[in-house]
């Protein structure tokens, strides 16, 4: 069987989320607000009415978008009317130990299906296809069963089947760790209820139990991933104060942790197992209680909130000629882009492309073209990790597989004319979750833009020619907890194509402690320090330059000794090009000294020279080159993301690896639903169809400069998708971006009368 | 004795540079050109009057700047009226045999009287001092002479001492060899002439000599460097067409080559040494002549301008939708921004410094601080190194050394609103050559801009807080010959600094040779390819961080197996910090996956949290990290560039290490005036008065979108300093960016009408 991704399963976002959130507090705040929208200053813009797209003969239905409304309702229908082994619950009438659909999605097609129809060699659109994950809440074990759905509408030929083709485990089951979210928070909170007298002695305050919601209360928080190495669900909690208004626990960790073990369904089986407080492990709360009710038990000072969580200005402290608010940057023109909304299809200046909304991964675009060719099948992000370090129980051992919690289902509304430009366009996103449609307002935008430097410039004695560097974004940001993940793709007038990547939002740290912080970062207040993490974000890029016929090539510039025949007998230092062809899958780094070009080309191609034509892959304009995982066995990190070795990796095209991660891998990190190690198995790739997987990421040591957020200009990776001898000439000639005006001109000022200055002897 | 730089020598943009132009065509064809400024859709914008600085008590006086035209009078007047022993003929009866003034400049103070000024130790400004290149042609060889003249205004202590305290070669006098540009111009001219038959035949034109100038027509392009490693001046001459209208002979090399042998000062004494064409050497006129008029002697098809080179869009192939001119960006705002021309001195959201302008380098900042605090005293351009390779005898060995050509005086008018955006505001700059004051308007442009992104955004559930991000630039635009080079100074709003480089115009390639070309590059057009080459462009920036006593620390990010009390007896895979102090003088290239911070601190400092104050230097926003030269042992380059091998270098501040190249290297570079590599001998650097000397630059190959011009986005290079635990706290949040808004919503609809769906058995 052949189909594609998979919509998101345990992510709090989804599903029981609505329940979870309460008990995440580590990487989210954000979700299901129902707050009205307020803007300041600002307000929403009236968006401009899509045009039509006239750039290809014909537009092609988007076949890789998400199921619709319509198609979603049939399918839930279908999954609960007709006779089948599911089990299913009714949504109101199901509990944690019911059976109900948790969410759907489409499965997209086939490559080889989908170029039929997007190449026309097919008037037939592929086959519709549902991926759908059942909370599976009736067994001994709580899981989630991912099954595929198909075709579409529900039919005679209609089946149900276990999703496994892209599943390099072959399974289709994954543990659900957190079925019933209620115990699983109210059930720590019990436990730091039971030491309120200790908390409030040492911290100053207790836990907020039931509704509390004192600001200055406890909240826990849990450290990710929660199972160990012998199966056991293991939670090392850190007690957080709430940290209203800021809403930033991540920066208010107090230095007392508790390790559950909360294995199975039961909670009269769950158990404390220790508690951590001043570099002191107790076997038990009797121990803890014990040790607190000693004379001379040490007490480190709290973490307190306070202004220097807050994010906004203090005015009063700024010189006056400050005082104007930053300008908008209003760029005011006409549209020179085309997005046709219905079938999610863009077009700009020679570029066209389609773009498909996933819960679990967001944006992905499909079929990129630049004028008329194929560069890409297919780009679009897979899995954001972070892996941290530390001394304490969670800093030192956290590590988050970000497309867990929903890279796509956490994009919310951006703030127009902040988070995009005024004149930016802006997109809706809708995933279907629980039985219902869930609706992001202006969760993508997309706009023209004008660099501040030009493209092109060149002065002569007798004229100037200069060119605006006009380039086109598509945006989101998916604020996962504390952290806000931009991502942008940018295309440019030559043909090239970026992917971009920045961190804001709250850093995650430790509780200060002298002398084992240092190790790992840096004390940025009284009692907070900065926790190291790596940051690395993996891509899929499946490129067809000029079909699907690819090969990965090294261009390398050396150093040699050569002799010429314009000097003969003379033996020089010099440079040259070596060109290597990468022959089998591999994973690379980007080389030192940036000393080789990266280029995917085709070798049965050619351009008006006689060159191969191709596209490089290079570090684009982050902060220097993007950086990959710092070490190997991590034990938190399994083998869920063995991409994160290396800075990228090629491999051949297959319908039973089109992805390199999957959030249900989450709870079974040793022995995950996908193993990418296993992609790359030694297979040709010469002029084969060529996948590359790259990383952006940095290893991010926050410093005071990153409270109250980190900025998203020292945080930016990037890699660039270049021409190569791909056109003729530069393509961005063919457009009207430019002025020639006359050559410069001198002006003298004499210095000296004319016969003035005399001779000196 | 102890002064600073030096002025600009024998560029040809300088003094004889007049008459020299019409010969050195391989690397520039802008200068001294008098025709009138046309603007033809665009015009100049009168210019914002300065508004008066608040921001210090008292604005202390530029120091720095360049000599005012009443003291470059008072001076040629000192120079040629009170007697001394530099034998001055009158500039308008010089001629190549005498000795005249070339070129003054300001010799700029020593940072040790500079800071007693500007730290208001003294109210005493540091003496002036001018720095007098004489132009020296009554020897036997010709020569350029290196003065120190001061103190200013003459007076009775004024004296005239040869410059040699920061030449480390002990130094003042280095060779002219261009001091008679007519005959080394017309000899050449004239051996191409004695070929006019061949070339008739082979290239399909003849030599433009005398006053010819048809656009078909040939010209002779002269390698960079003349000298070999014999002190002979050997001129390897390479046949171009003129390239009407583009203007662009790098582009239209034809394969013919001539070495000549132009030693001393002697046209009778000169001598055609080697003809090369099709990869023939030959030993004489007479042989090639001789060859040529054999049977079978093949020739090869002409290198012929057209469409090809021309940079402006051809709009008849363009979509009828993509025909909008590209819009300006007009960023129309109040400024928030000081410049105070007369002193140059400029101040943004906190920071401030002051400008020097010198026609070899460029602008040079001086005293920058962010909020009253001092981070660096001196960040400015020292040279500019391209190191080329090929086949050929031209591309095989060129380099070129640009502050030769005069980094400052190629420095021409910004076209508004393209070269800068529309409400950018232009400073003029001005140099002194041959008894005239050259003024080049609008040659400095400053402006804010706003990112496309913003500075820091995160959404919580109440509330979403998004800053814009707002910049400030200071860019000039150096045309040497047929590059243009873009440097950017770059200031944000959390201190951060960046420095930018970026190439456009028309690369210089090879005439194209099967076989031969590919280890070098592409074929590009018909019988034209590029050529592999090296940018490395060399700044210093002398951090002053919280005084004098400043320390480079490398950061490292390292695997590192450890064992933690809240979980004994276990072992655990993580990374930690180490840090480790630069202890002596070295070069360093970028780590390897971005592992380690390398930071310039000051031990003695503390923030708030007792974190060592410092700035972190790293890779910037251009495309990946800069690159360094790929190859040693270049015999074209001698000891000129010995930075070129690493990334960066520290060293010891030194008022006798004040450059790290001259222009009066050009000639000599096997026994350069300065040799960078003396400067790294082992001095302690912790706590010392450190010098930060780094490399922007990249290996370009150019391919067929370099053709016309090369963009300036795929050029870039650029280095960045943050700071590091230098604040308290972020300071961007003391000013006004932001903007702060409710929480996102999310809005269902419902896909099942209530006890619509039962359960499925």
């Amino acid at each position: 069987m052949n189909y594609s991704p998979i919509a998101p399963p345990t992510a709090r976002s989804l599903g029981f989320a609505a329940l979870l959130i309460i008990v995440l507090t580590f990487t989210l705040s954000a979700l299901f607000d129902i707050s009205s929208l307020q803007f300041n200053n600002s307000s929403l813009q009236g968006l401009h009415d899509s045009e039509k797209s006239a750039s290809r003969n014909e537009l092609r239905h988007n076949i890789w978008a998400d199921l619709s409304v319509e198609e979603t309702k049939d399918l839930l229908h279908y999954l609960h009317t007709v006779p089948n082994h599911l089990d299913l619950t009714a949504l109101e009438s199901s509990n944690p130990f019911s059976n109900y659909i948790l969410s759907t999605e489409v499965l997209r097609p086939n490559k080889s299906q989908a170029l039929d129809y997007v190449d026309k060699r097919s008037e037939a659109r592929p086959p519709r296809w549902a991926h759908v994950i059942v909370f599976h809440g009736s067994g001994e074990e709580a899981t989630l069963e991912e099954y595929m759905v198909g075709p579409l509408p529900p039919a005679e030929e209609t089946s149900i089947r276990p999703l496994t083709f892209y599943h390099n485990s072959g399974k289709s089951s994954s543990p659900n760790l957190v079925p019933d979210s209620a115990s699983l928070r109210d059930w720590p909170y019990s436990i730091a209820d039971e030491i309120a007298d200790i908390t409030q002695n040492i911290l100053g305050s207790v836990i907020n139990t039931g509704n509390r919601s004192n600001p200055d209360g406890l909240e826990i928080g849990f450290r990710d991933p929660w199972i160990d190495e012998n199966g056991r669900t293991i939670r090392w909690c850190s007690f957080q104060r709430a940290g209203e208004p800021s809403q930033t626990r991540t920066l208010l960790p107090q230095g007392l942790y508790v390790k559950l073990d909360t294995t199975g369904r039961d909670p009269k089986n769950w158990e404390v197992l220790h508690w951590f407080y001043n570099n002191v492990l107790y076997n038990s709360t009797e121990a803890f209680r014990a040790a607190w009710a000693m004379p001379g038990f040490v007490i480190t000072p709290p973490n307190l909130d306070g202004d220097w969580t807050s994010i906004e200005s203090n005015s009063d402290n700024e010189p006056e000629a400050q005082k104007l608010a930053a300008s908008s940057g209003n760029q005011a023109s006409r549209r020179r882009y085309t997005l046709e909304k219905e079938q999610q299809y863009v077009s700009w200046m020679g570029f066209e492309f389609h773009m498909a909304f996933s819960a679990v991964t967001g944006v992905t675009l499909y079929d990129v073209r630049f004028k008329g060719e194929r560069i890409l099948y297919e780009l679009g992000l897979q899995e954001a990790l972070s892996q941290y370090a530390g001394s304490d129980p969670v800093q030192g051992a956290a590590r988050y597989l970000d497309s867990f919690w929903g890279m796509g289902a956490t994009m919310f509304e951006m703030v127009p004319g902040y988070d995009c430009p005024d004149d930016a366009e802006y997109i809706d996103t809708q995933f279907s979750l629980r039985s219902r449609m869930n609706i992001h307002r202006n969760a993508i935008c997309l706009f023209e833009y004008t660099a501040d430097y030009p493209l092109q410039r060149h002065t002569t004695k007798s004229y100037t020619s200069v060119s605006r560097n006009k380039y086109f974004v598509v945006r989101t940001v998916a604020v996962v907890g504390n952290y806000d993940y931009t991502i942008d793709y940018v295309f440019y007038l030559d043909g090239s194509l970026e992917i971009k990547f920045r961190a804001s939002g709250f850093i995650q740290g430790a509780y200060y402690i002298p002398g084992e912080s240092e190790d790992y970062g840096y004390r940025i207040h009284n009692q907070f320090a900065s926790s190291l993490h790596d940051h690395v974000i993996n891509f899929k890029a499946d490129f067809d330059i000029l079909g699907q016929h690819n090969t990965l090539m090294s261009v390398d510039i050396e150093p040699t000794i050569a002799e010429y025949p314009w000097s003969p007998g003379e033996r020089r230092s010099t440079m040259k090009l070596t060109r290597r062809t990468v022959e089998t899958e591999t994973g690379l780094n980007w080389p030192a000294n940036s000393a080789s070009h990266l280029v995917v080309m085709n070798n049965d191609s050619a351009n008006a020279w006689g060159e191969k034509r191709g596209y490089r892959i290079m570090p684009g304009s982050g902060m220097g080159a993007p950086a990959h995982l710092t070490f190997q066995g991590s034990k938190t990190l399994g083998r869920a993301a063995e991409w994160a070795q290396k800075d990228f990796w090629v491999s051949k095209q297959k319908d039973t690896e089109t992805r390199s991660s999957t959030p249900a891998s989450n709870f079974i990190a040793q022995d995950p639903m996908i193993d990418f190690g296993k992609f790359i198995d030694g297979e040709n790739v010469v002029q084969e169809d060529l996948v590359i997987w790259f990383n952006l990421g940095n290893h991010h040591v926050p410093h005071s400069g990153d409270l109250p957020n980190t900025l998203q200009h020292t945080s930016a990776s990037s890699v660039w998708f270049m021409p190569y001898n791909f056109h003729d000439r530069d393509p961005s000639r063919e457009t009207s971006q430019g002025i020639r005006v006359g050559g410069p001109k001198t002006y003298y000022e004499a210095l000296v009368p004319e016969n003035d200055l005399g001779s000196s002897k």
